[in-house]
């Protein structure tokens, strides 16, 4: 069991993912500002687990807010949940983890006498607790649902990291792959290094070496040649938001294996957790796009590869329209296109 | 003027590639071994700097080649071309250079009485550094031809380094972005940074900084995404070799790049001298593909970014099919599809 984040004697400790693969160390958070900067400096990524972390960092942070009236613990609490909201914009799991911690606060302030402020942060630290739990849960059933399109042999090229390190554990994209090795089939899988932050290499590599499933690793810029030579029989990846009509925001990089998927007739698939569609954008040209410090393609792990005062674009993100997903596997079943319908059908499903 | 290679007091001097641009040093090669080397190592690359570098190299091997008889010294010539045809197996240009360098030592020989073995050498220091010549010229030939394709204020996506560094000079991608802003355009260039040698943010950023030519870089897996947003006029890249149907062998990453120009309606061009086409090869399919180490994937400039063990594929080139390519820009015109007869049409041109 990869121990991406739990939480310890009033701390969130934290696998510490920028040191993986050369040093397996954690983070001890004390301070809710410690989870907080390290959802920012990607300590902690992947957006399931970015969700987990924020409940766990507000549950942490709640710890120590003043409450010497109900209205002033509320606007620290909600203080709180701002900072936290602004550590990263693109993926849906945050907002939405946030969301919940804010209906137990006002569900667990209802409910409180006046003074029972433990009992408040109680149920915060146990709520977050239940949503580390249930992450692993669907993730689970991502991987049950999933691993019914994967045929026995498959070779699968992922992107990023969508695994045991991106959620609380188990995995999205990667928990598929778990799924479909241990119902007996064998799968090979290409990681694509995922530049700039290396996820690919860094995480992807090293998680599944782990699990002792077969992985070759390969520059960003080899997935068309790999397909053209016939050796990719479907891509799979996690999400970060999708939209109400399947447009899907993840890593950069995963619209390029979209569209090179689709010319090469290699379904392309996405996998995860309701909690990652945005119900509210009809679609993903509202989606905002983080765009991150140069210094992360200027530089490789602290090493300059590019001359000072050479421009930059780096987004950390891009969006695969829905029409080019195959399909989006969810705990609550596969949807596909056209997707307004089929995501929907979703949420009705008793999960 | 960017000193790529040159021949010095019966030395040849070359730019040392894989110090850029952190450090500008130049490799002094007293021995043709050193010439070698620095042509496996990427001390030397592209194409048509290959094809010169080895010409040098083997020109410079002569000097000290044993001459007590013809057939000795003719034997000697012979090993001293296997070894450079054995450097990198993917280049054109590296064969047809070598064929040149056999081409007049076999002339150099017959005018010769015996023992005048120094007219010989001298013809084959003579022609390397006429091949120089030349290609600086053709170069400039294909910037001229290539440069009307490019409208004003275009925005262009290039792909490793086709610049004066891969060439004697003046470069072929870079040598029609070169003639574009002489002719008074307005050129905007996006670098991917082409890993896994990072010839884009190495040697490419820093050539266009050289050149004061506005320069944006960015990760390969960035190209579809910037194409989506309608950033991209078009795609111009180099070529190591060229097959008669228009099929181009050319960097790893290409291949991708020309299916994401197709789907976004991006013309995606080839700019090359007529020495990388390989009129023998009727497709593509019989280019051969040079592997290279496992360790260029798995570290950055020596830092390690994959866990100890893990598999790696590191082809260094892919082949582009013809039908891709809206145009191969040459010093002799410019050919488009189809290309089998296009292509030979450009070895009738006086040129």
């Amino acid at each position: 069991m990869i121990p991406t984040l739990s939480w310890r004697n009033n701390s969130v400790v934290l696998l510490d993912q920028q040191a993986l693969p050369v040093e397996e160390r954690v983070l001890v958070c004390t301070r809710y500002q410690e989870v907080l900067t390290a959802i920012k400096d990607l300590t902690v990524r992947g957006a399931p687990a970015i969700g987990v972390a924020a409940a766990m960092g507000i549950a942490l942070g709640s710890l120590s807010l003043p409450a010497d009236s109900p209205e002033g613990f509320r606007k620290g609490f909600d203080a709180l949940c701002d900072q936290f909201a602004a550590a990263r914009p693109t993926a849906k799991n945050l907002f939405w983890a946030i969301e919940r911690m804010k209906g137990c606060f006002a569900g667990a302030m209802a409910d409180a006498m006046t003074g029972e402020t433990e009992k408040v942060r109680q149920a915060l630290v146990d709520e977050a607790l239940r949503m580390a739990e249930e992450d692993v849960a669907i993730n689970r059933r991502i991987g049950r649902n999933g691993q019914i399109l994967i045929p026995d042999g498959a070779r699968i090229l992922t992107h990023c990291n969508a695994g045991a390190l991106a959620t609380a554990g188990y995995g999205t994209a990667l928990g598929v792959i778990r799924a479909a090795r241990d119902a007996g089939k064998t799968i090979q899988v290409f990681a694509d290094e995922t530049r700039p932050v290396l996820q690919g290499a860094r995480l992807t590599a090293w998680e599944l070496q782990q699990e002792n499933i077969p992985v070759t690793l390969i520059t960003d810029n080899m997935a068309g040649f790999l397909m053209k030579q016939g050796l990719v029989d479907c891509v799979l990846v996690g999400a970060d938001r999708i939209a109400a009509n399947g447009d899907t925001a993840n890593k950069i990089g995963t619209y390029s294996l979209a569209v090179l998927a689709d010319a090469h007739s290699i379904p392309f698939y996405v996998a995860a957790p309701l909690s990652t569609i945005d119900r509210q954008l009809s679609s993903g040209a509202d989606i905002p796009i983080e765009e991150r410090p140069d210094e992360e393609v200027l530089a490789i792990r602290g090493v300059r590869i590019a001359p000072v005062g050479v421009g930059v674009y780096n987004p950390a993100f891009d969006v695969t329209p829905g029409g080019y997903i195959e399909a989006i596997i969810s705990e609550a079943g596969v949807a596909r296109f056209p997707y307004e319908s089929s995501l929907e059908k979703l949420f009705l499903e008793p999960s």
